[in-house]
């Protein structure tokens, strides 16, 4: 396929000098894929495909919105819903009988929660409960693990070492602009690593509140997420499951109900409405009702798009059973990616679970800057043969058994490129433009 | 009219044992209009028309969607492009071309902008803008004047002194969960109050960002606004007008372009996208390019429903002259609410500005109680003619002068009832409910 792809990456030009970083989200830069060759932009996106401005058509075998759209792009029911939405009026100075709904089935799928409040994104809805864990226990002080957004209260965490949020997904956060006053609230500890979590426990006595992402690649082990409850309990914190994630992909609901963990709150955003923002916080009564001695509130929190989508993409995820879908089909993808590397000879490790399915290259001669390389080259020949690709895929509902079967025919033969340039040292011969970025840097 | 409100108070009952204060917006809880009266929710939502769940229509002459429907309810312009976003994806793993154009009329609207960058609610976005505001200045400190919503570098102010945003809006905010290391970061000036923000620039030389809403129902006088710039020029801080209440009324974009006064960042929120999620943080290069110093990002921030929805919204808004209808239309209800209320002999007090037209009662004996309970008369009332009222009207394009005729007949006929209840003192015996609400209050 000779692809013509000159449109896109004019735009983005263009919108680098306007936008500075180019996108509202780290992982939607080109650079973080394919500097300068990047289609960057769609006009069109309907299940797993997508046209760009040129015109051409790929299959998304990356991360499908960023792991917004479980169900595909412009899911028919889930638009339904929400074009019925925008017809009998999006907004008005009552409010949306459905955010009552969408309370009460979050509450019914969680049995341990009682209570929710809305926002319509992640980071935002995390500032919520964040603020409500404060508020109900009157501490400051958060122990955290994993990713958990943009705002003050986690990268507060980098005002007292710039590495501490490394290894918590994204390396590099600078905290420029966050309180000093906040330093000293936000200490991490890392994923099964109960010892660390007990040595900031015991340090400070003052520990208000425990963040964490139920899971993201690393399962649990010795009952980590039971051990860090018990914690939570003995100290008095607030519990916090960041699910914005993991959420939805394992089972309809949170990840929690899978390991019998319940946290004091649960917070919810990508995947619960198919690409329409929507972020959701729920918990337990008496620790919620803290929402009522803070000032938690926002206009557009109210608007119906959102609980709406969301209500569609729920019922319709129990109903078609989605989350089985994406573990079969992410089983399939994993061990299709093993079984064309062994073939080829190619060092890879592929990490679950299966609904973000993700593989990483190991070269004999490793270092980041070789696999950088090599994943970057990987990038451009998928997208030469009409895949929209990445280390990572977020499965979807829309991908189905035959896209699975074509798109590793086209992983066979960009493996068998990979693995020659690696044996002919050709890796960034081959490359036609930048390796791409990884991590939080200025973009120019 | 005798109205059957049943459905929407009993829902309101199930949703306060769910949702922690009801709603996810202090002004949408129905204590705040008529205690147990209100029809609290809605179903459909046209023009300027509401029906409630029990099936009565009302004329909303109250908030329009707390401000963010300008264009009327269900814009037929708006949602004819929202939902051919819908159909072809709201959502990609690529970028939304319209984000771009956005970015490029927002800064040929306002000229003195280069670079923009978008959220989804006006809170989120005044933290993006304080936060860019502290990341270039490297100061913390903050003076500010106004409402701002509900992030911890605004409720922080209210650390040193639980009334120091009294009097900015809404008083008694609570700033429970508010990190204490944040006492001192924020202070608060009145507006019109040069003299109040020398002094605390004056005291404290690490002033950073000075944020202020542009206006609101009071004029500027004596050049306030220019002052205001000259001191934010002169200690070296960034100077970011919240536009997101007034923006977009008084003319097509920010109200700071009548004034001809310039700040380094202006955030808008509200109208812009007549209700569906929207925000946008415009500001000069400089101060804007310290965006990429921090790490400010967030997934549903890349969805094209807003984008698409602004577009729609800005470009209808230039096409029809809507700014100039809004204050045609608001004169002519603050002259009616005036000639009503002399002919009554009812003392009150209209303020503009007009697209944002406010009357309040001044009884003879007057005390705040008797005003909460004369308001929560004229709601309960108003009502009963099929009207959704309050004291405040965001006028909407919607809004035509037969409306506002028929509109003023009820007035007069409830103002005549306010009047005699005032004479008879029957006011509280004509209440069929509880006194509505004012400012923040635990909500039971």
């Amino acid at each position: 396929m000779n692809l013509l792809i000159k449109k896109g990456p004019a735009l983005w030009r263009r919108a680098k000098k306007i936008i500075p970083g180019g996108s509202q989200l780290l992982s939607k830069r080109s650079e973080m894929f394919l500097p300068g060759g990047w289609p960057s932009y769609y006009k069109k996106a309907k299940g797993i495909e997508v046209w760009d401005l040129d015109g051409n058509k790929y299959e998304d075998f990356s991360l499908m919105g960023v792991g917004s759209c479980v169900l595909g792009y412009a899911d028919p029911d889930v638009n339904r819903a929400v074009k019925m939405a925008a017809d009998l009026g999006s907004m008005s100075t009552l409010n949306s009988p459905e955010e009552v709904e969408l309370a009460e089935i979050l509450c019914k799928l969680h049995p341990w929660a009682n209570m929710a409040r809305f926002a319509r994104t992640g980071g935002e809805a995390m500032s919520i409960a964040v603020r409500i864990a404060r508020a109900y226990t009157g501490r400051d002080k958060i122990a955290f693990c994993g990713y958990h957004g943009w705002h003050d209260w986690y990268l507060a965490a980098n005002l007292a070492d710039k590495k501490n949020l490394d290894g918590h997904l994204l390396p590099g956060l600078d905290p420029a602009g966050v309180p000093r006053g906040l330093k000293g609230t936000a200490f991490p500890f890392h994923y099964n690593d109960i010892a660390a979590l007990e040595k900031i426990a015991a340090a400070n006595k003052d520990i208000g509140v425990i963040v964490m992402e139920t899971l993201r690649h690393t399962e649990p082990k010795n009952d980590f997420i039971k051990k860090v409850a018990q914690i939570a309990k003995k100290i008095g914190a607030v519990l916090i499951f960041d699910e914005i994630s993991i959420g939805w992909r394992l089972n309809v609901g949170g990840a929690h109900l899978l390991y019998g963990v319940n946290p004091d709150i649960a917070v919810f955003a990508k995947a619960m409405s198919n690409g329409y923002p929507m972020a959701a916080v729920i918990g337990r009564k008496g620790v919620m009702d803290a929402a009522q001695k803070t000032f938690i509130s926002s206009t557009y929190w109210t608007e119906a798009v959102g609980p709406v989508a969301a209500l569609a993409t729920i019922k319709k995820m129990q109903k078609k059973h989605v989350p089985e879908h994406l573990g079969k089909i992410g089983e399939r993808i994993g061990k299709g990616w093993k079984a064309v590397a062994e073939k080829h000879g190619l060092d890879i490790t592929v990490v679950g679970p299966n609904p973000l399915i993700t593989f990483s290259f190991n070269p004999p001669a490793g270092g980041g800057k070789i696999n950088q390389a090599l994943k970057t080259l990987f990038i451009q020949e998928m997208l030469k043969r009409g895949y929209l690709a990445a280390l990572s895929v977020y499965v979807s509902y829309a991908h189905k058994e035959n896209h699975v079967k074509s798109y590793l025919k086209a992983v066979d033969e960009v493996f068998g490129i990979i693995k020659r340039s690696i044996e002919n040292k050709t890796t960034s011969n081959l490359l036609e433009g930048p390796i791409a970025h990884s991590g939080f840097k200025r973009l120019t």
